[in-house]
């Protein structure tokens, strides 16, 4: 009986559903819809015929973080780089839980929290965000001091809800709640007011930022912890050696130093989620969400017949498992073809519902 | 005080020193000395031209886990990708270990499974291997059946001896202990004796493999698990979805349909490694071992002094900080010139003891 030496109290464990099955659009990853300039490309290539190789990438990701540094305008002494976001939350999550130990979470938010602590082993306990997806600053930190946990996670602006945390409550919650406070910064690009800017001041921030979102390099898998430099050197002990491969090293550096591009992508990226917010808000009988992010989250009791009649038509975007969010659909922004398209049939779609 | 929501157990923890000091002639770290063929460069250019940067990779790997299984005869169903064989051993590890469970190692041995152990919370035993870095197989079996460990995980070829434990004593191994077997096969290449096409026979058989020795290809950071398809199911649970990065899964691709460009290369470091294995053991006062990889051990009793002289000549060998390795040195295979000054400067050093 192999079944023996698998753990017992991960045994009902299911795994994160990639869904990567063909679909003639697909806005449900929150990628970019914008490919990199035939410029950049070729500055890729003369970069990656330069690489060597047979030998390891540089262990830090040295001149990564330096420009990730440049980029948002932070020393590279606080910056840390990893595969995606997600090593960085196992990483972070190491470092600080052991067996047992308690990890708080808001709920709606980014489901691999919960995950990468169940494989872990700590307890995860979830603080459900009220009817619109706001909560109060107050009521939460005491509800995480009543936890008394290691670390607060939270995605700032919110995925899937687009809902974001003012920058004068995330400093309250810091300052207030005795744990370590990770703020998920993946879509700060499409919002703007980062707390990045105050790692230095406190003793319990980590920021986490990417490249797979604004960056329009999600297939490379870069992530950042930005913290000050006592926790930066504890999550050094526990990461891998050479975590980061050298290709995705210099072709993130590439982007990084473009910030033309970026600047443009972004503005392009939030125009079209406009867009899509204005359309979807005319629509009757959907309850569309406020966005900071490169998403917009609606709600509808026909959820399930907008997302198939979508998926019948070869397009994907995100449904829902959870209870919470079973009525719920998020779109990706996509380009003014791509959401004038989903525009249409999700029209169509509760039209023919109300007949 | 911050310190307090770090980990007790892991407070002493110190990271692997990676060393990417610069160095004129680096031979630490067992990379293969041959770089990519022209050929094969160009061929990675166009793959990396269509890359779509914006869009998440392929979360299983599929295309590459599908080469990779031609490439050693495997089919791909059992076949899982990884950030090298590090997070192939991380998740492995997470999947079987619960805080507190065993996992015996021999020693000496690659250090990471140690280090991986640590972080996840498990308990490490270490088994010795005599002065002549061997075991006998019946009594390695009952040491560990009485330690009742979840995972038994070591390198063979062996990491840093170069030793190995014949095909017919690992299936003995396998059939006998009551637990997860992980062969590391990092080295095969340079041997060939594999166990790999044992895993469909055995229940608890996992065998891990890398692109990073006799493939060239360190700086990609890819690896594998090998293993049946109810353990592989498993750790995909465990695995982080998009773990590996779409660059160098289509580089890996690439690499891996190649095969004329692999098995020139591994004929090549064979007859260089043999050369540093012959002139090595012709050297007075200097023991040698035999070696299946693509480096060579020897003790001296002047290897710090030794090594210090290899230092100050721009060249990086591997030196040990573990008591039982403290006399040794581990040599990766050069090519000629860089052996010839390696063994050049070794001789000159233990003649000069010798006055």
């Amino acid at each position: 009986m192999i079944e023996k030496f698998f753990r017992e109290d991960i045994s009902d464990f299911q795994p994160y559903d990639a869904g990567k099955e063909n679909f003639r659009i697909r806005l449900d990853a929150n990628e970019s819809f914008i490919g990199l300039s035939q410029s950049l490309k070729n500055k890729i290539l003369s970069a990656v015929i330069s690489v060597e190789f047979n030998r390891y990438p540089d262990p830090q990701s040295n001149k990564l973080c330096s420009l990730y540094g440049k980029y948002c305008g932070i020393d590279e002494k606080y910056i840390m780089a990893g595969n995606g976001s997600d090593e960085i939350i196992q990483i972070i999550i190491n470092t600080f839980l052991d067996k047992g130990d308690k990890l708080v979470v808001l709920d709606p938010d980014f489901s691999m929290y919960k995950s990468y602590n169940r494989v872990r082993g700590g307890k995860t306990v979830s603080i459900s965000l009220d009817k619109d997806f706001n909560i109060d600053t107050d009521s939460l930190i005491e509800k995480i001091n009543y936890e008394n946990p290691k670390i607060f996670i939270f995605s700032n602006p919110n995925n899937p809800t687009g809902g974001i945390i003012s920058k004068k409550d995330i400093i309250k919650i810091v300052d207030k709640c005795n744990c370590i406070v990770v703020v998920d910064e993946a879509y700060i690009e499409f919002y703007g007011d980062s707390i990045i800017y105050e790692v230095k001041n406190y003793k319990n921030l980590i920021v986490l930022r990417t490249c797979s979102k604004a960056l329009g390099s999600a297939v490379l898998r870069l992530g950042f912890a930005i913290t000050n430099e006592s926790i930066l050197k504890e999550l050094k002990k526990v990461k891998p050696p050479f975590n980061v491969n050298g290709v995705s090293q210099v072709i993130g550096e590439i982007i990084l130093e473009d910030t033309e591009y970026v600047n443009k992508a972004v503005k392009k990226i939030i125009e079209q989620r406009d867009y899509l917010y204005e359309e979807l808000s005319k629509i009757n009988k959907i309850k569309v969400y406020r966005t900071n992010a490169n998403f917009v989250l609606f709600k509808s009791i026909n959820s399930k017949k907008i997302n198939e009649k979508l998926e019948r038509n070869g397009i994907k975007i995100r449904s829902f498992k959870d209870e919470v969010l079973k009525d719920y659909l998020r779109v990706t922004a996509g380009n003014e073809s791509q959401n004038k398209e989903v525009l249409k049939i999700i029209k169509e779609c509760v039209t023919s519902f109300e007949i």
